[in-house]
C-alpha cells in the first residue's frame, strides 16, 4: 500500500493505543508529510480534533499555494466538518482508506472539483468495524449522531 | 442588538487586541452560552482554529442532542470549515453578524436545512473593512487565497 496510507493508519492505530478513535490522516506536498495527526477527541476532549483536522493542524500555517498542491490522506471517509476544511483550503486531491463503515461529504467534496481516491482497505474497515461495536456511543458523539 | 451576537463581538474585538483576527462566536443552548471563541490563526499558529472551531472547542465535548437544540452566533458569514462543523453536529440555527466582507456556505446550510439570519451589523462589517485593509495578506492566508 501507499506510504502516506500506511502512514495515516500508523497514526489511527496509535490513537487506538491512546484509548481513542481509530482514524488517523496525513498532508502531503511533494513527496513528504507536513502534517499528521489522528483523533483526539477522548485524548484532548476535542470537539473539533478530527485526524484530518489534526493532520491540518500539526502541518501549521501554510500559504494558500501550498494546499493547493497537496494530497490529503485519511483512514475515513471525512466528516462535513473535515470535508469543509479540505475546501477552504483547496486541497486538490484526497485519499480515503474506506467508505464502509462511514460515507461522509464525497458528493459535496467532488461536487467541487476534489479528485478523490477511495482504497476500500481491509485493514481500515477492520479497525472502524471493531472499534465501533466496541464503543457505539463514542462513535456516535464523533459524528452528531 | 441580541447579547449573544455582542458576546461575539467582545471576542472577535478580543482576538484584535491580540493582534488576530477579529472574528468571534459564541455556541448558545437554552439561553446560555455553552462556549466562546475568537480566530486564533495568529495567536496559536493555528490553521483550524477560526472562531466558530474555537467555540465549538471551547464549549468541550457535548451530545448530538445538545447541538440539535443550539445557535451559533458568529461575527461573519462562516467559511466551509466552519459551516461543516455546523453540518455534522446538526446545529439548526446560526445568527451572522455580516456577510459584506465574506460570502461564506451559507447557501450550502441552507439547502441542508440550516436556518441562516444575517443581522448585517456596522460593528462586524467596520472590524472586517479595517482588518483586511491592513491586513490582507493574513486574511487570504485564512480563508485559503
Amino acid at each position: 500500500m501507499d506510504r502516506f496510507m500506511l502512514a495515516a493508519i500508523e497514526e489511527a492505530r496509535q490513537g487506538l493505543g491512546e484509548g481513542g478513535i481509530p482514524i488517523g490522516s496525513v498532508l502531503v506536498h511533494d513527496g513528504k508529510i507536513l502534517g499528521r495527526g489522528h483523533n483526539r477527541r477522548v485524548q484532548k476532549g476535542s470537539a473539533i480534533l478530527h485526524g484530518e483536522m489534526d493532520a491540518l493542524e500539526n502541518a501549521g500555517r501554510l500559504p494558500a499555494s501550498v494546499y493547493r498542491e497537496s494530497v490529503l490522506y485519511t483512514t475515513l471517509s471525512p466528516c462535513p466538518m473535515c470535508s469543509g476544511a479540505i475546501l477552504l483550503y483547496g486541497i486538490p486531491r484526497v485519499v480515503i482508506g474506506e467508505n464502509q463503515t462511514f460515507m461522509g461529504e464525497e458528493n459535496l467534496l467532488h461536487s467541487r472539483g476534489v479528485q478523490i481516491e477511495v482504497l476500500q482497505s481491509e485493514e481500515c474497515i477492520d479497525l472502524m468495524r471493531r472499534f465501533i461495536a466496541e464503543k457505539p456511543q463514542l462513535w456516535n458523539e464523533d459524528i452528531g449522531v
